[in-house]
C-alpha cells in the first residue's frame, strides 16, 4: 500500500464524527484480516445483497463490541483498527443464523433475543483482550476464536430458554448429513468457490461471497487471491478424498481452508515459495480437519464456525520462529501481504545468514 | 480488616499444635475467597448443620490436600493462607454427592472409596500448584478450576469401578431435566437465594446457604453481600429469559454466578462503579453459561460443578491488564475487598493519569 | 551413560549417508525417551516381530515427521536426537491400526490412505515445535501430545472419507466393552504387563512388548525397571478396583501408566525415595484416569491413546519448581535417569540447603 493511498484509505480514521463508523467498517473487514473501511463497506454491501436482516444485524455486533471496548477504555490504536469489532460481528451473525428457521436470509430477532446478542457481542471483546493477553508471549494473534469461543457458548444455551424463540439448527453441520451420492457438476466448483468466501459470514450466497472477495481485493490483491485458492484447493482435495457434493458446492469444507490460506498466505509469513507451500500444506490440512470438527461435534448439535482455521492457524504459527524456512510477522507489524513483503526486502538481509 | 482484627484472626496461624487446623480451616473458607479460620468455621458448621457425612468428607478433603502440600514441601505461606486445601474439600464432596443415592444428605464411603477420594484430594494439591505455575505470567489464580478438572476426571472412572458402589447421577444436571411449567413463587426467590450459595459447597439446603453467607460476612461484608447480589441477579435473569423455576429454586443458576460475584466485585478488582457494572455483566453472562455448559455436558452424564466461574472469570480477569477503566488487584495481593480498596485509595493517583 | 558407550551409541549421529538413519531410529527410541539408536532398532525389530506392516507403518511416520522438519529448517540439534520423528510413528501407528479390519496385525493402506498418512506424520512435526514453543516459559516437554492432538484430529476425518476404506473401531477402546464376569488367572499378569508396554505402540502381542522392554534397557535399566513397574502397578491397582479382567490382560489400563512411570522415574525428576513414591502416585492416578478419559471418549468413538499419559505427567511436573521435596531435570539436560543422577551428585548441594 503506498503512502497516498494510506491516507486516503485514513482520511476518517480520527474524524470526532465520523471515527466510529470508520472503526466499525474496519471490523467488518477485519473478519478477512483487511484494515480498510473499504473493504469493510463493500462486505456489509455483499451481506445486505444476500438479506437485509444479516447487514443490519452485522452491524448491531461490530457496534456493541467496539462500544464495549470503548467502555473499558481499552487501547485506542487497536479499537481503531477494528480490532474489537470483527468478533462482535460474527457472533451475532452465527447466533442468528444457527436460530433462524431459514439459514439462507435468517428472520428478524425477539427482543430477548436482541439482548442477548448484544451482551454476546460485548463479550467478544473482554475475550479478545484475554486471548490476546494469553498469547502475547507467543507473538501470535487471536483469530476468530474470542467469535469461536462465545458463539459455542451462547448457542448451547439460547436453545434452551424458553423466552428466546428458537428452532433446530436449520442448516446442516456435518458432511455426514448431506447425500454421498450425487456427482459433482460445473456449479460444484463455482458456486463452492463463491459460498465457501460467503460462509465465513454465514451467507449461503455464492454471488455474496465473490463481492467479499471484491472487498478484499482493493485493499490486497494477495489476500483476495490466497482466499480463491483456500476455497478452491479445499474442494479440489474434498473432491479428492470423496467429501459428499452438496457440501463442497455449499462452501462448507472451504471457508476455513480460505481463511488459513489468507492468513499464512502473506499476511503472518512474509510470502516466499516456501511459506506458500507451507500455506498450501495448511489449506489441505483445514480442508480434513473441517470434516473431523464437524463430526465431533454432531451428536451435540454444534457447528464448526471457524474453529478449524484458528487451530491449524495456531498450530502452525505457534512454532515459526523455530522454522528458519520462514519469515514470521509478528501480528503487531502484519498489515497486507504486499507491504510485509516490501518491508522485508527494504531490511537488511539478517534472516538469510542465520545458519 | 484493621490491624487489631488481622492479629485476632491470625492468633493461631503460627501455632505448634492447632496451626494445621487454623490452615485447614481457612482452606474451608478460601473455596468463597475468605482467608479466616472463622469463616471456615463457620461454614463447616453449616455443612454439618446439612449433613454430618458431608462435614466430615469436607474435613477429610482439606486436611489430605493441606499434608499431600506438606509432604511435598510447597510454599509454606500458600500452605498456612488454606490456599492448597480448598480444591482437596470441594473435591471430596463433590465425588460424595454425585455418588449417593440419595445427593441432599450424601452417602457414607466404602473402604474403596475412601481410598480414592483421598488420592484425589491430594492430586488437587498438584493441580493447584501446576495451574498456579502456569497462570503465574498472567498474574490471575486457579480458582477453583484444580477441583473442576480433577473431580471431572475422578467422576467419571468412579461410576465404573466394580469395587466402588456408585449409584447413577442422583441430582439433577441440566436445566432441561426440570418441569418448564411451574410457576415462579415466593420461596423460588429466597430458597434459590440460599441453595445458590448452598451448592458452592454441594449443600441442597437453603438454611446452610445463609449460614454460609454468614461465614463471609465474619471476614467481609462486601464479599458477603456480593454473593447475595450474584446469586439474586442470577435467579433474575433465569426468571427474565424464562428458565425452570425447579432449577432456580434448587439455585442452580446462581452459584458460579454468586462466585463471579465475589471474584469480580472487590476481590481481584478494586471495587468502583465500574468494577460493579462489569461484576454484573460477569454474573449475567455466568447464569447464561450455566445453562450452556449443562447442556454441553449432559449428554455424558456429567455435571457442571464451578466450570462456569472459572471460565467466565478467567476470561474477564486475563485481560484487565488491558482496560484502564479496571483497576486489578493481583492474586499475591488480594485480601479483602474493604483492604483492598483502603490500599488503593492511599496509593499514589498513578492509575489516573494513564490515559 | 559413560563416555566410551556414548562415543559408540552417537558413532552415526553427524555421518553424511547414515546420519539420518540414526535420526530416525532415535525416533522410534523417542516414544520411550531413549534417545539411542540401537534402542530403536530393538523396538522395530520387535513392531515386525509383530507385524510387517506396523513396522514398515512406523518407518513411513518417523521419515515423514523428520523430512518435514528438515524442510522447514528446524533446530538441527532436535531432528538428530530423533525428536521431530516419535510422534510421526505413532501417529500412523495409530491411523493404521484403528482403521484395520484386524487390529492385531493392521491392514496395508490404500493409495490415498497413504497420502493422509505422510500429511497426518508431517503435521506431527508442525505441532513439536508448536507445542514446545508453548511450554517452553514452563520447561516442560510436549511429551506425546502432538500425536494424541493429530491422531485424534485425523482418526474423526478419515472415518468419514468415501476413497478412505475404513471400518469402524475394531478394537475395544473403554473397560465397559469388556466382560466384568472373567476371573483373574496367571496370564492376567504377564501377558498383561507386556502387553501394556506392546499398547505403546499398539502391538497386541506380549511378547513384543517384552523386545521393547529389552529395547529400553540397551540404554537405561531404571527407565526399563521403571517401565515395568508403571504397568506391573497399574495391572494390581485395576484389579484391586475391580477392573475388568480382559482390559487388564490387554494392558490397556497400563500403558499410559507405563509412560508415566519412565517419565516421572528419573527422567524429568532425578530419582530419589521422594520421587520414586511421586511418581508411583502418578501411575496410580494415570489407571484411574485412564478409564476416566476412555469413558468420556466412548460415545464419540475415539481411543484414548497416550492422553493420560501426556495430562497426568504435565500436571505432575508443571508445578515442580514449586515442590522442595523434587529435584527437577528440564527437558533440555534430561537424558537418562542413570546420568541425571550422576550430574545431580556431582553439582554443589545446592538443593539441600533451600529450606
Amino acid at each position: 500500500m503506498s503512502q497516498a493511498n494510506l491516507s486516503s484509505v485514513d482520511m476518517f480514521r480520527d474524524h470526532p464524527a465520523l471515527g466510529f463508523v470508520d472503526w466499525c467498517l474496519r471490523g467488518v473487514g477485519q473478519v478477512v484480516f483487511q484494515n480498510n473501511p473499504l473493504s469493510g463497506l463493500i462486505i456489509l454491501l455483499a451481506l445486505f445483497f444476500n438479506s437485509w436482516i444479516y447487514g443490519l444485524v452485522c452491524i448491531a455486533g461490530v457496534v456493541a463490541a467496539t462500544l464495549m471496548a470503548l467502555a473499558l477504555q481499552a487501547d485506542r490504536g487497536l479499537v481503531r483498527d477494528g480490532l474489537f469489532g470483527f468478533n462482535g460481528a460474527l457472533v451475532t451473525l452465527a447466533l442468528v443464523a444457527f436460530t433462524s428457521a431459514n439459514f439462507r436470509v435468517g428472520h428478524v430477532p425477539s427482543g430477548w433475543m436482541v439482548v442477548y446478542l448484544l451482551f454476546a457481542a460485548a463479550m467478544t471483546a473482554v475475550v479478545f483482550q484475554s486471548l490476546s493477553a494469553l498469547l502475547a508471549p507467543y507473538r501470535i494473534s487471536a483469530l476468530t476464536a474470542p467469535f469461536v469461543l462465545t458463539g459455542w457458548l451462547f448457542l448451547f444455551a439460547v436453545l434452551k430458554f424458553a423466552s428466546i424463540e428458537a428452532g433446530p439448527l436449520a442448516k446442516p453441520v456435518s458432511p455426514e448429513q448431506y447425500d454421498a451420492a450425487v456427482a459433482y457438476v460445473l456449479p460444484t466448483w463455482y458456486m463452492g468457490i463463491g459460498n465457501a468466501i460467503g460462509q465465513i459470514f454465514f451467507q449461503d450466497n455464492w454471488i455474496s461471497g465473490y463481492l467479499i472477495i471484491l472487498g478484499i481485493a482493493v485493499n490486497s490483491r494477495i489476500s483476495a487471491g490466497m482466499a480463491l485458492i483456500g476455497a478452491a484447493v479445499a474442494a479440489l482435495v474434498a473432491a479428492l478424498f470423496g467429501g459428499p457434493e452438496g457440501a463442497i458446492r455449499d462452501g462448507l469444507f472451504g471457508y476455513n481452508a480460505a481463511l488459513t490460506a489468507i492468513a499464512l498466505g502473506g499476511f503472518f509469513l512474509v510470502l516466499t515459495w516456501r511459506s506458500f507451500l507451507y500455506a498450501l500444506f495448511g489449506v489441505v490440512i483445514s480442508t480434513w480437519l473441517w470434516a473431523s470438527i464437524a463430526i465431533f461435534l454432531k451428536p451435540i448439535g454444534m457447528p464448526v464456525l471457524t474453529s478449524t482455521f484458528v487451530l491449524v492457524t495456531w498450530l502452525m504459527l505457534l512454532g515459526q520462529y523455530g522454522f528458519r524456512a520462514l519469515v514470521p510477522v509478528p501480528p503487531a507489524e502484519a498489515t497486507t501481504p504486499e507491504d510485509n513483503m516490501r518491508r522485508h526486502r527494504s531490511a537488511p538481509a539478517a534472516q538469510v545468514s542465520r545458519d
